[in-house]
C-alpha cells in the first residue's frame, strides 16, 4: 500500500496526493475530500519519509558521533534524541569511528538522505588542517551544521561549547592555591576541546609563575589501566608530582589505582581531578573530584539553537556554557 | 531541488522519475537517458527516503531502547548501528524511557514511518501482562520485530537472548562450592532478563540444599550509592551474608563501597559478583568479578537474523547465547 495506490484509486496524480498529505492549499476541497476518502478506504497511513518529496523537510536530523558507547557521547546521544523528538524530529544515528575518511563517508551519506540538519556530537569532528574540514563547510551551504562541543567558523555552522579552558584553569589554580607545585597533566585527545583543556592547565601554571617541563604533560589512551600503567612508569622513573589533572574521568580513575598501588594517600599525598563527572567519578574509592562539562545543557542548547535556525530567528553562531567543579574525595579544596 | 523539478524539466511524470531512480525496467532507454541527463543538469541527488514511495523498503530500521545513556544499552546501540550500517541500513533511534504508554507511543510512531523492522534493545519492553504486549504482536503482522535480550512468543518476532539464568546459576554455584553459605541477591529490574537471573540464583541455592529467607533478596535502584546504602542498612540490622550476587555492575560497585565502609575484606570476608562486565568492573578497587553478558554477540546475531528474515531464509525465532564469568579480584574462585 503506497501513494501510487491512492493516486490510481482516486484517479488523481501522485503530486495531488502529495499535496493533500502535505496540507498544500493548492488542492480543491472536492479533490482533497476524494483523496482522503480513498486513503481511509485503503487504510493508507502516510509515510512521513515520503514527505521529503513534497516538502522541504523530512523532519529528520542526522546525528553523528565517533563512538556511542563512550560514556560522554552516550549521554550526548540520549539528550539530543530526547530534545529533537520533543520538537517533532527523528534522529538518524551514525557512529563513525575516528578515521577522517569514514567520518566524511558517513557525513556524505547523511547529506544524500536529505536530512534537515546534521549534528556532530563531540569535538572529534573538527580537524586541525582546514582542508580536512572543507566537506563540512560545503554541506553547510545546504543545511545547518550543529557542533556539540566543537568549533568551526563558517556560514550556517553553529557551535555550542563548554568553556573547557576556563574549567581546567580554575581546577589547576585551586590546586596550586592549596599548595600543589608539581601538577601532572594527562590527556587523551588533541581535539578542539582537548586543546582547550590543556591550554587552561598551561595558563594556570603560567599565571602562578610555575614552570614545569614537558615531562609533566602526557598523552594517554582513554583507559583506566593505560593511565594507571603510565603513572606507575613515571613514578618508577622518579618523576615528582603531587597532583594529577586529567581530560577524562577514566584517566583519573587510573590515577586512583596508581596511588593505591604506589601506596600514596589521596588526597594527602596526591590530589586527582577528573573530567566529565561521569558514573566513574562515584565508582572509584575515594570518589573523584571532577569537572561537570554540562553535556545535557550543551545538547539542549544545540537543539534549541537548531530550532531557532529553522524558524528563521537570529541565533548566535557560538554559545559557550560554563563548567562546574564538583568537589569529592580526591582533593581537599 | 527535488523530484518534481526533475519531472517538470524532463517533461515526464513523477512516477517515471521514480522508476528511473529505483532501477525499474519498465522505462524506455530513451526516457531513462532523458531523466538522467536532467538530473545531472540540475545537480539532483536522489533522496533515498523518496524510495519509500516506489520500493517496499526505506532501508531504515527503528531501534528502541529505554535509555541510551545506560552503560549496557549504550553498547547495544553502538553495535546495532554498526552492524545495521554495514548491511546498508540506517537506524532511527528512539529512547523511550520506562513508561509503557510512552513506549507504545514511540513504537506506533516508528511503525507509521514505515521502517523495515523494529529492534527493541534490552529486556524492558516485554511486559508481564500479555495484553500489554499486544501492540507488539499487532505490529509484527506487518514488519519483523527483533528483541535483544527479551522474549515474546509470536509470529514474525525474533529473540536473541543471553542465557542469564545459566550464568547466574553458575556464578552462585561456584560461590557455594568455594564455601559461601549466605548469598545475598541484589537486582534492579523484574524484566525477562531480571527474572531469569534471579531464577538462576534460586536454583543454585535449591540444588545445593541451601535455604535462605526472603531477607536475602532485595530490589535496588541501579545506582552505586543506593546499593551501598542498602547493604549498610542490612548490615546494621544484623543480616549475616558472605557473598553478594548482583544483576548489574553498578550494584556490585556499591557492594565494594559498602565493604570498605563496613571494614570487611574483599574477597576474604565478602565475595562480590557483578553483571554485564562493564567499565565499572575495572574501575572499582578491588576489580569486580563480573558476568560478561555478550552484548556485542547479541547485537550481531540480532542483525544477522534480521537480514536472514529479509532475504526470506529459514531463521530461528529464538537464539540463546551463553555468558562468561570473568574472574577478577572480588572473588577467590
Amino acid at each position: 500500500m503506497n501513494i501510487y495506490d491512492v493516486s490510481k484509486k482516486a484517479n488523481v496524480s501522485i503530486a495531488t496526493v502529495s499535496r493533500v498529505l502535505n496540507g498544500n492549499p493548492n488542492v480543491s476541497d472536492k479533490t482533497r475530500a476524494k483523496v482522503l476518502a480513498v486513503m481511509e478506504q485503503l487504510g493508507y497511513t502516510p509515510n512521513v519519509f515520503a514527505r521529503g518529496l513534497g516538502l522541504n523537510t523530512i523532519q529528520t536530523i542526522g546525528v553523528m558521533c565517533s563512538d556511542s558507547s563512550d560514556l560522554y557521547l552516550a549521554n550526548a546521544i540520549y539528550y539530543l534524541e530526547r530534545d529533537l523528538r520533543s520538537n517533532g524530529y527523528d534522529s538518524i544515528l551514525c557512529c563513525t569511528g575516528y578515521e577522517l575518511e569514514t567520518k566524511q563517508k558517513y557525513f556524505d551519506l547523511l547529506c544524500s538522505k536529505r536530512v534537515d540538519a546534521i549534528i556532530l556530537a563531540g569535538s572529534k569532528f573538527i580537524e586541525l588542517k582546514p582542508k580536512d574540514n572543507s566537506y563540512i563547510l560545503d554541506a553547510a551551504k545546504k543545511i545547518p551544521i550543529m557542533l556539540v562541543n566543537g568549533y568551526l567558523e563558517g556560514s550556517n555552522i553553529y557551535s555550542t561549547v563548554c568553556d573547557d579552558q576556563a574549567a581546567m584553569y580554575e581546577a589547576a589554580s585551586q590546586l596550586i592555591k592549596s599548595g600543589h607545585q608539581k601538577l601532572l597533566y594527562l590527556y587523551s585527545s588533541t581535539s578542539y576541546s582537548g586543546m582547550n583543556k590543556m591550554q587552561g592547565y598551561k595558563n594556570a601554571l603560567a599565571d602562578a609563575s610555575l614552570s614545569l617541563g614537558p615531562e609533566y604533560i602526557h598523552q594517554c589512551r582513554k583507559d583506566i589501566m593505560a593511565s594507571k600503567e603510565l603513572l606507575l612508569s613515571l613514578h618508577e622513573k622518579g618523576l615528582d608530582f603531587d597532583g594529577v589533572l586529567t581530560s577524562d574521568d577514566s584517566l583519573a580513575a587510573g590515577a586512583v589505582k596508581y596511588a593505591h598501588e604506589a601506596g600514596r594517600k589521596i588526597p594527602e599525598d596526591l590530589s586527582i581531578i577528573g573530567y566529565n563527572n561521569s558514573i566513574l567519578s562515584t565508582c572509584t574509592d575515594p570518589e573523584l573530584t571532577s569537572i561537570d562539562s554540562k553535556i545535557e545543557a550543551l545538547c539542549t542548547t544545540t537543539v534549541n539553537t537548531l530550532m531557532g535556525v529553522f524558524s528563521g530567528g537570529n541565533v548566535p553562531s557560538r554559545t559557550t556554557i560554563a563548567a562546574d567543579l564538583i568537589k569529592r574525595e580526591t582533593t581537599n579544596l
